[in-house]
């Protein structure tokens, strides 16, 4: 379905696509223009057009997308239907935060198990999910078929267990620590999530209306 | 020194942008061409001169960029300077992560006060910011100056206290909650952080390198 390299920016805009489409659903909207959806998200329709055009053909020209098919198309680009599974390693309030509150599930992604090395932890299960000892990382990834690493540990041993995992073959490791990892070697796809990207877009646009008032006044 | 509305595409790239300059200066580079950047960040040179056309004078044809400078250009683009005050509101989880591994005032933001309902916390401070009883929450609105609240509050209550939020006349929400809240009116900022777009944006990834190896099988 997929024709050559994606650019970034184009899979970066497809979660929004998807969750808009959620939203319509819920609003019991079954087919949208590439004008209205374009509306909806602050995008032209020729960019989504284009956006989707890099996955082969989406909708009929003048038809309008069918809600329910784009979505399922989108998700099957995301990868949600393939199955990945997850292990969290770290359940401090970050861990903990995304096993109470994050449906991963949702996202097609299964959490098989946590790992942390507070004795107190080691043993539990959260909402389902079997909390295990650091120990038995490299052991657990040896025997199971996991994808997908969330990486919830303090600062100081970020490094080290990344490389714990780098050496076990993990495919992908989702950063919540401040430590920016650069991808470590060709194999390992690394997504770190920075909470401060989104508050200096946020502080611009209070900046933005300050400048604006200030014009004004 | 801004010239018009810059896309918002632009603006998620600065916080990049000044992680990549922060990084610089701590391997003590103090100088750097749009091509090299470009490199570092995956963008075109002519990218990055197009982003930072959109602000004026960067740099200097032919010598590139100097860091230092470049860093305090952005930083003042995105109102880190301008001394933005924020609340929390909801200490759980997320809340914590946030009081405790995430540094407010790095990004020029002072986070000076929380609020909960839960009896226990009421009156404690955590890393020197006081929690407050939700009670007194618009009480503290009326008589502090507040840019931005962060909330982080169970999704169950969070149209309620966003209301109250906007009744106060509060800038900007930094919202942490599952719920989408679409820019309630126009005069409330509102950056929603989905932890979903960074995991799809992952996924999208590992099913591209299964996809690859599958061609090569």
């Amino acid at each position: 379905m997929k024709q050559g390299k994606v650019s970034n920016n184009v899979i970066r805009r497809l979660p929004r696509y998807l969750r808009k489409l959620d939203e319509l659903t819920e609003s019991g909207v079954g087919r949208i223009s590439s004008f209205e959806l374009g509306q909806q998200l602050g995008l032209t329709p020729s960019q989504i057009r284009q956006d989707f055009s890099n996955f082969g053909e989406f909708g009929q020209q003048g038809y309008g997308y069918n809600v329910e098919a784009l979505r399922a198309q989108i998700a099957g680009i995301l990868g949600m239907d393939r199955g990945f599974r997850a292990i969290l390693i770290g359940v401090g309030n970050i861990g903990h935060a995304l096993m109470d509150n994050f449906s991963f599930t949702e996202w097609g992604v299964e959490l098989s198990a946590a790992f942390d090395v507070k004795e107190s932890l080691i043993g539990s299960e959260f909402n389902g999910v079997p909390i295990y000892s650091e120990d038995s990382l490299e052991d657990y990834l040896n025997t199971h078929d996991i994808q997908i690493a969330v990486l919830a540990v303090p600062k100081t041993v970020a490094l080290a267990v990344t490389e714990k995992l780098i050496r076990n073959g993990i495919e992908a490791i989702w950063n919540f620590t401040n430590i920016e990892l650069t991808e470590p070697n060709s194999t390992t796809i690394v997504e770190n999530v920075h909470f401060s990207d989104s508050l200096l877009a946020l502080s611009y646009y209070v900046a933005e209306r300050q400048d604006e008032r200030g014009q004004k006044a």
